[in-house]
Protein backbone atom coordinates (compact mmCIF):
# COMPACT_ATOMS: atom_id res chain seq x y z
CA UNK A 1 0.00 0.00 0.00
CA UNK A 2 1.42 3.36 -0.95
CA UNK A 3 1.28 6.69 0.00
CA UNK A 4 0.44 9.94 -1.83
CA UNK A 5 3.48 11.90 -2.68
CA UNK A 6 4.06 15.20 -0.13
CA UNK A 7 2.34 18.10 -1.61
CA UNK A 8 4.63 20.51 -2.45
CA UNK A 9 3.37 24.53 -2.92
CA UNK A 10 0.68 26.07 -1.45
CA UNK A 11 0.53 28.17 2.09
CA UNK A 12 -1.89 26.78 3.74
CA UNK A 13 -3.73 28.05 7.09
CA UNK A 14 -6.61 26.59 8.98
CA UNK A 15 -9.34 28.60 9.24
CA UNK A 16 -13.41 28.51 8.77
CA UNK A 17 -14.55 29.58 5.81
CA UNK A 18 -17.81 31.69 5.33
CA UNK A 19 -20.48 29.64 5.27
CA UNK A 20 -19.14 26.24 6.51
CA UNK A 21 -18.96 25.02 9.84
CA UNK A 22 -15.18 22.84 10.39
CA UNK A 23 -11.66 24.39 10.06
CA UNK A 24 -10.43 24.11 6.39
CA UNK A 25 -6.79 24.39 4.34
CA UNK A 26 -6.87 27.68 3.48
CA UNK A 27 -4.16 29.10 0.96
CA UNK A 28 -3.61 32.75 1.93
CA UNK A 29 -1.80 33.17 -1.28
CA UNK A 30 -4.30 31.83 -4.13
CA UNK A 31 -7.54 31.47 -1.43
CA UNK A 32 -7.92 28.38 -2.58
CA UNK A 33 -9.79 26.38 0.21
CA UNK A 34 -8.42 22.60 0.41
CA UNK A 35 -11.10 20.08 1.06
CA UNK A 36 -9.40 17.24 2.67
CA UNK A 37 -11.38 13.97 2.06
CA UNK A 38 -10.64 10.24 3.38
CA UNK A 39 -9.19 8.33 0.75
CA UNK A 40 -10.21 4.88 -0.54
CA UNK A 41 -7.52 2.32 -0.42
CA UNK A 42 -8.13 -1.01 -2.98
CA UNK A 43 -6.27 -4.47 -2.68
CA UNK A 44 -6.67 -7.93 -2.42
CA UNK A 45 -5.57 -11.11 -1.16
CA UNK A 46 -4.86 -13.20 -4.25
CA UNK A 47 -4.59 -17.06 -3.77
CA UNK A 48 -3.43 -19.41 -6.43
CA UNK A 49 -2.92 -23.29 -5.37
CA UNK A 50 -3.05 -22.94 -1.77
CA UNK A 51 -0.49 -19.59 -1.51
CA UNK A 52 -0.94 -16.25 -1.31
CA UNK A 53 0.65 -13.64 -3.10
CA UNK A 54 3.14 -10.93 -0.65
CA UNK A 55 5.06 -7.83 -2.05
CA UNK A 56 8.29 -6.84 -0.21
CA UNK A 57 8.43 -3.00 -0.42
CA UNK A 58 10.57 -0.68 -1.98
CA UNK A 59 9.53 2.33 -0.95
CA UNK A 60 9.14 4.12 2.53
CA UNK A 61 6.48 3.76 4.72
CA UNK A 62 7.78 0.40 5.86
CA UNK A 63 10.03 -0.52 3.09
CA UNK A 64 11.77 -4.32 3.01
CA UNK A 65 8.65 -5.10 5.00
CA UNK A 66 5.68 -7.94 3.37
CA UNK A 67 2.16 -6.42 1.68
CA UNK A 68 -0.58 -6.95 -0.10
CA UNK A 69 -0.92 -5.58 -3.62
CA UNK A 70 -2.97 -2.58 -3.07
CA UNK A 71 -2.97 1.24 -2.90
CA UNK A 72 -5.04 4.25 -3.89
CA UNK A 73 -8.77 4.11 -6.31
CA UNK A 74 -8.02 6.98 -9.15
CA UNK A 75 -10.34 8.84 -10.04
CA UNK A 76 -13.16 7.84 -12.04
CA UNK A 77 -11.94 3.87 -11.72
CA UNK A 78 -14.62 1.28 -10.55
CA UNK A 79 -13.35 0.01 -6.84
CA UNK A 80 -12.59 -3.63 -8.19
CA UNK A 81 -10.86 -2.18 -11.20
CA UNK A 82 -8.50 -0.46 -8.64
CA UNK A 83 -7.95 -3.51 -7.10
CA UNK A 84 -6.57 -5.50 -10.45
CA UNK A 85 -4.49 -2.43 -11.28
CA UNK A 86 -2.37 -2.07 -8.31
CA UNK A 87 -1.84 -6.06 -8.43
CA UNK A 88 -0.36 -5.33 -12.22
CA UNK A 89 1.54 -2.14 -10.92
CA UNK A 90 2.90 -3.86 -7.73
CA UNK A 91 3.60 -7.56 -8.88
CA UNK A 92 2.94 -7.71 -12.26
CA UNK A 93 0.15 -10.36 -11.44
CA UNK A 94 -2.93 -10.90 -13.46
CA UNK A 95 -6.26 -11.40 -10.96
CA UNK A 96 -9.51 -12.27 -10.95
CA UNK A 97 -11.68 -10.63 -8.07
CA UNK A 98 -13.93 -13.28 -6.21
CA UNK A 99 -15.74 -11.13 -3.42
CA UNK A 100 -15.05 -8.65 -1.23
CA UNK A 101 -13.39 -10.01 1.64
CA UNK A 102 -12.95 -6.91 4.15
CA UNK A 103 -13.82 -3.01 3.99
CA UNK A 104 -11.28 -1.69 7.12
CA UNK A 105 -11.48 1.79 8.44
CA UNK A 106 -8.00 3.28 9.15
CA UNK A 107 -8.61 6.33 10.97
CA UNK A 108 -5.33 7.94 11.91
CA UNK A 109 -4.92 7.90 8.13
CA UNK A 110 -8.36 8.94 7.15
CA UNK A 111 -8.64 5.56 5.07
CA UNK A 112 -11.42 3.41 3.91
CA UNK A 113 -9.77 0.02 2.67
CA UNK A 114 -11.82 -2.27 0.40
CA UNK A 115 -9.87 -5.72 0.29
CA UNK A 116 -11.38 -8.02 -2.04
CA UNK A 117 -10.29 -11.74 -2.11
CA UNK A 118 -8.91 -13.02 -5.69
CA UNK A 119 -7.24 -15.23 -7.80
CA UNK A 120 -3.73 -15.56 -10.41
CA UNK A 121 -5.75 -16.16 -13.72
CA UNK A 122 -1.96 -17.47 -14.41
CA UNK A 123 1.80 -17.89 -12.24
CA UNK A 124 3.25 -15.15 -13.92
CA UNK A 125 4.49 -12.73 -10.89
CA UNK A 126 7.41 -10.25 -10.78
CA UNK A 127 8.05 -7.41 -8.49
CA UNK A 128 7.17 -3.69 -10.11
CA UNK A 129 8.66 -0.37 -9.36
CA UNK A 130 7.44 -0.29 -6.03
CA UNK A 131 8.52 -3.84 -5.35
CA UNK A 132 11.69 -5.28 -4.04
CA UNK A 133 10.11 -8.68 -4.11
CA UNK A 134 7.19 -10.79 -4.35
CA UNK A 135 6.21 -14.23 -3.41
CA UNK A 136 3.47 -16.67 -3.34
CA UNK A 137 3.60 -18.07 0.14
CA UNK A 138 1.97 -21.28 1.93
CA UNK A 139 0.12 -20.42 5.29
CA UNK A 140 3.64 -21.39 6.83
CA UNK A 141 6.22 -19.55 4.87
CA UNK A 142 4.58 -16.30 5.76
CA UNK A 143 6.68 -13.68 7.18
CA UNK A 144 4.43 -12.94 9.84
CA UNK A 145 7.44 -10.81 11.80
CA UNK A 146 8.34 -8.72 8.82
CA UNK A 147 4.25 -7.65 7.90
CA UNK A 148 4.43 -3.74 6.71
CA UNK A 149 1.14 -2.70 8.50
CA UNK A 150 -1.75 -4.38 10.67
CA UNK A 151 -4.21 -4.16 7.91
CA UNK A 152 -2.09 -6.42 5.72
CA UNK A 153 -2.05 -9.23 9.02
CA UNK A 154 -5.98 -8.77 9.23
CA UNK A 155 -6.64 -9.47 6.10
CA UNK A 156 -4.69 -12.45 5.90
CA UNK A 157 -6.14 -13.86 8.77
CA UNK A 158 -9.79 -12.62 7.65
CA UNK A 159 -8.87 -14.41 4.02
CA UNK A 160 -7.98 -17.68 6.10
CA UNK A 161 -11.38 -17.59 8.13
CA UNK A 162 -13.20 -17.23 4.89
CA UNK A 163 -11.60 -19.66 2.66
CA UNK A 164 -14.65 -22.04 3.47
CA UNK A 165 -17.36 -19.73 2.91
CA UNK A 166 -19.05 -18.37 -0.59
CA UNK A 167 -21.27 -15.66 0.75
CA UNK A 168 -20.32 -13.43 3.78
CA UNK A 169 -20.74 -10.37 5.50
CA UNK A 170 -17.12 -8.32 4.55
CA UNK A 171 -15.00 -8.69 7.65
CA UNK A 172 -14.63 -5.30 8.89
CA UNK A 173 -11.02 -3.93 11.83
CA UNK A 174 -10.64 -6.57 14.52
CA UNK A 175 -12.69 -5.73 17.87
CA UNK A 176 -10.37 -2.88 19.02
CA UNK A 177 -8.25 -2.30 16.83
CA UNK A 178 -7.69 0.98 14.55
CA UNK A 179 -4.61 0.30 12.55
CA UNK A 180 -2.23 2.35 14.79
CA UNK A 181 0.85 -0.46 15.44
CA UNK B 1 -26.39 12.82 -0.24
CA UNK B 2 -25.42 15.98 -0.85
CA UNK B 3 -22.32 17.89 -2.53
CA UNK B 4 -19.24 19.46 -1.76
CA UNK B 5 -19.41 23.51 -2.32
CA UNK B 6 -17.45 25.03 -5.66
CA UNK B 7 -13.79 25.27 -4.37
CA UNK B 8 -13.16 29.41 -4.64
CA UNK B 9 -9.46 30.60 -4.55
CA UNK B 10 -6.86 28.73 -6.61
CA UNK B 11 -5.80 29.55 -9.98
CA UNK B 12 -5.32 26.07 -11.26
CA UNK B 13 -3.84 24.17 -14.60
CA UNK B 14 -3.74 20.77 -15.70
CA UNK B 15 0.04 19.79 -15.87
CA UNK B 16 2.14 16.47 -14.77
CA UNK B 17 4.37 17.21 -11.86
CA UNK B 18 8.01 16.43 -12.22
CA UNK B 19 8.41 12.89 -10.95
CA UNK B 20 4.43 12.11 -11.42
CA UNK B 21 2.62 10.06 -14.31
CA UNK B 22 -0.38 11.92 -14.33
CA UNK B 23 -2.04 15.28 -15.47
CA UNK B 24 -2.96 16.59 -11.90
CA UNK B 25 -4.51 20.76 -11.15
CA UNK B 26 -1.48 22.44 -9.98
CA UNK B 27 -2.13 26.46 -9.34
CA UNK B 28 0.00 28.48 -11.17
CA UNK B 29 -0.20 31.43 -8.45
CA UNK B 30 1.04 29.32 -5.45
CA UNK B 31 1.98 25.65 -6.79
CA UNK B 32 -0.03 23.62 -4.90
CA UNK B 33 -0.68 20.18 -6.57
CA UNK B 34 -3.96 19.55 -6.18
CA UNK B 35 -4.05 15.65 -5.85
CA UNK B 36 -8.03 14.54 -6.56
CA UNK B 37 -8.97 11.39 -5.13
CA UNK B 38 -12.04 9.49 -5.47
CA UNK B 39 -14.84 10.28 -1.90
CA UNK B 40 -16.62 8.13 0.43
CA UNK B 41 -20.21 8.71 0.45
CA UNK B 42 -21.57 6.78 3.80
CA UNK B 43 -25.36 6.07 3.73
CA UNK B 44 -28.12 4.11 4.72
CA UNK B 45 -31.61 2.14 4.36
CA UNK B 46 -32.74 2.30 7.68
CA UNK B 47 -35.97 0.13 8.71
CA UNK B 48 -38.39 -0.08 11.53
CA UNK B 49 -41.68 -2.17 11.38
CA UNK B 50 -41.60 -2.87 7.91
CA UNK B 51 -41.05 0.87 6.66
CA UNK B 52 -37.68 2.24 5.43
CA UNK B 53 -36.69 6.00 6.13
CA UNK B 54 -36.84 8.36 3.17
CA UNK B 55 -35.45 11.99 2.82
CA UNK B 56 -36.82 14.94 0.68
CA UNK B 57 -34.21 17.11 -0.39
CA UNK B 58 -33.61 20.48 0.75
CA UNK B 59 -31.05 21.08 -1.32
CA UNK B 60 -29.44 20.99 -4.96
CA UNK B 61 -28.47 18.20 -6.82
CA UNK B 62 -32.39 16.50 -6.54
CA UNK B 63 -33.93 19.26 -4.30
CA UNK B 64 -37.64 18.35 -3.62
CA UNK B 65 -36.59 14.07 -4.63
CA UNK B 66 -36.36 11.72 -1.65
CA UNK B 67 -33.26 10.22 -1.18
CA UNK B 68 -31.82 7.75 1.82
CA UNK B 69 -29.67 9.54 4.71
CA UNK B 70 -26.12 9.58 3.42
CA UNK B 71 -23.19 11.85 2.64
CA UNK B 72 -19.40 12.19 2.32
CA UNK B 73 -17.71 10.36 5.66
CA UNK B 74 -15.14 13.13 7.07
CA UNK B 75 -11.39 13.32 8.13
CA UNK B 76 -10.66 10.38 10.78
CA UNK B 77 -14.24 9.31 10.83
CA UNK B 78 -15.40 5.06 11.12
CA UNK B 79 -17.38 4.31 8.13
CA UNK B 80 -20.57 3.12 10.31
CA UNK B 81 -20.24 5.80 12.71
CA UNK B 82 -20.59 8.58 9.13
CA UNK B 83 -23.63 6.66 8.76
CA UNK B 84 -24.67 7.07 11.80
CA UNK B 85 -23.88 10.67 12.03
CA UNK B 86 -25.67 11.34 8.27
CA UNK B 87 -29.27 9.90 9.73
CA UNK B 88 -28.64 11.94 12.63
CA UNK B 89 -27.95 14.98 10.80
CA UNK B 90 -30.79 14.55 7.55
CA UNK B 91 -33.18 13.29 9.67
CA UNK B 92 -32.62 13.84 13.16
CA UNK B 93 -32.51 9.64 13.12
CA UNK B 94 -30.68 7.44 15.89
CA UNK B 95 -29.96 4.34 14.48
CA UNK B 96 -28.11 1.77 14.81
CA UNK B 97 -26.21 -0.81 11.90
CA UNK B 98 -26.92 -4.03 11.64
CA UNK B 99 -24.68 -4.91 8.52
CA UNK B 100 -23.05 -3.42 5.18
CA UNK B 101 -25.59 -3.81 2.48
CA UNK B 102 -24.21 -2.66 -0.63
CA UNK B 103 -20.64 -0.99 -1.87
CA UNK B 104 -21.61 0.96 -5.32
CA UNK B 105 -19.27 3.22 -7.50
CA UNK B 106 -20.18 5.93 -9.49
CA UNK B 107 -17.16 6.50 -11.31
CA UNK B 108 -18.42 9.91 -13.49
CA UNK B 109 -18.48 11.04 -9.66
CA UNK B 110 -15.58 9.31 -8.74
CA UNK B 111 -17.67 7.96 -5.92
CA UNK B 112 -17.44 4.76 -3.40
CA UNK B 113 -20.84 4.47 -1.68
CA UNK B 114 -20.69 2.56 1.41
CA UNK B 115 -24.43 1.90 2.49
CA UNK B 116 -25.48 0.00 5.35
CA UNK B 117 -28.58 -1.81 6.60
CA UNK B 118 -29.71 -0.09 9.55
CA UNK B 119 -32.76 -0.04 11.81
CA UNK B 120 -33.85 2.84 14.07
CA UNK B 121 -33.80 2.93 17.54
CA UNK B 122 -36.67 4.77 18.58
CA UNK B 123 -39.38 6.11 16.60
CA UNK B 124 -38.75 9.74 16.56
CA UNK B 125 -37.88 11.70 12.93
CA UNK B 126 -37.65 15.05 11.89
CA UNK B 127 -36.08 17.03 8.78
CA UNK B 128 -32.31 18.13 9.18
CA UNK B 129 -31.51 21.23 7.62
CA UNK B 130 -30.52 19.33 4.31
CA UNK B 131 -34.60 18.00 4.04
CA UNK B 132 -37.73 19.42 3.54
CA UNK B 133 -39.94 16.33 4.91
CA UNK B 134 -38.46 13.06 5.81
CA UNK B 135 -40.92 10.05 6.30
CA UNK B 136 -40.75 5.85 6.86
CA UNK B 137 -42.47 4.07 3.91
CA UNK B 138 -43.70 0.76 3.50
CA UNK B 139 -42.80 -0.87 0.07
CA UNK B 140 -46.24 0.59 -1.36
CA UNK B 141 -45.31 3.91 -0.56
CA UNK B 142 -42.27 4.12 -1.69
CA UNK B 143 -42.43 7.57 -4.25
CA UNK B 144 -40.59 5.24 -7.20
CA UNK B 145 -41.20 8.71 -9.36
CA UNK B 146 -39.20 10.82 -7.25
CA UNK B 147 -36.46 9.16 -6.49
CA UNK B 148 -33.18 11.82 -6.40
CA UNK B 149 -30.31 9.26 -7.47
CA UNK B 150 -30.07 5.72 -9.20
CA UNK B 151 -28.35 4.60 -6.56
CA UNK B 152 -31.00 5.33 -3.99
CA UNK B 153 -33.32 3.24 -6.19
CA UNK B 154 -30.49 0.20 -6.17
CA UNK B 155 -30.11 0.43 -2.11
CA UNK B 156 -33.94 0.49 -1.94
CA UNK B 157 -34.18 -2.89 -4.27
CA UNK B 158 -31.36 -4.42 -2.56
CA UNK B 159 -32.80 -3.92 0.76
CA UNK B 160 -35.50 -5.52 -0.39
CA UNK B 161 -33.72 -8.40 -2.00
CA UNK B 162 -31.19 -8.94 1.45
CA UNK B 163 -34.30 -8.53 4.04
CA UNK B 164 -34.54 -13.02 4.27
CA UNK B 165 -30.30 -13.16 4.85
CA UNK B 166 -28.88 -12.54 7.66
CA UNK B 167 -25.12 -12.78 6.12
CA UNK B 168 -24.37 -12.08 2.60
CA UNK B 169 -22.00 -10.51 0.64
CA UNK B 170 -22.69 -7.04 -0.30
CA UNK B 171 -24.59 -5.87 -3.22
CA UNK B 172 -22.93 -3.95 -5.89
CA UNK B 173 -24.23 -1.93 -8.81
CA UNK B 174 -26.42 -3.61 -11.08
CA UNK B 175 -24.96 -5.36 -14.07
CA UNK B 176 -23.90 -2.70 -16.26
CA UNK B 177 -25.41 0.64 -13.94
CA UNK B 178 -22.76 3.70 -13.65
CA UNK B 179 -24.94 5.49 -11.92
CA UNK B 180 -25.80 7.74 -15.18
CA UNK B 181 -29.29 8.81 -15.19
Amino acid sequence: MSEAPVNPGGNFVKTVPEGDNRQRQVCADCGFIHYENPKIVVGSVVHFEGRVLMCRRAINPRKGFWTLPAGYLELHEMAADGAIREAWEEARARIEIDTLLAVYTIPRLSQVQLIYRAHLRDKAISPGPESLDVAMFTPDEIPWQEIAFPSVRWALGHYRDSQARSAFTPYSNPEGENGDF
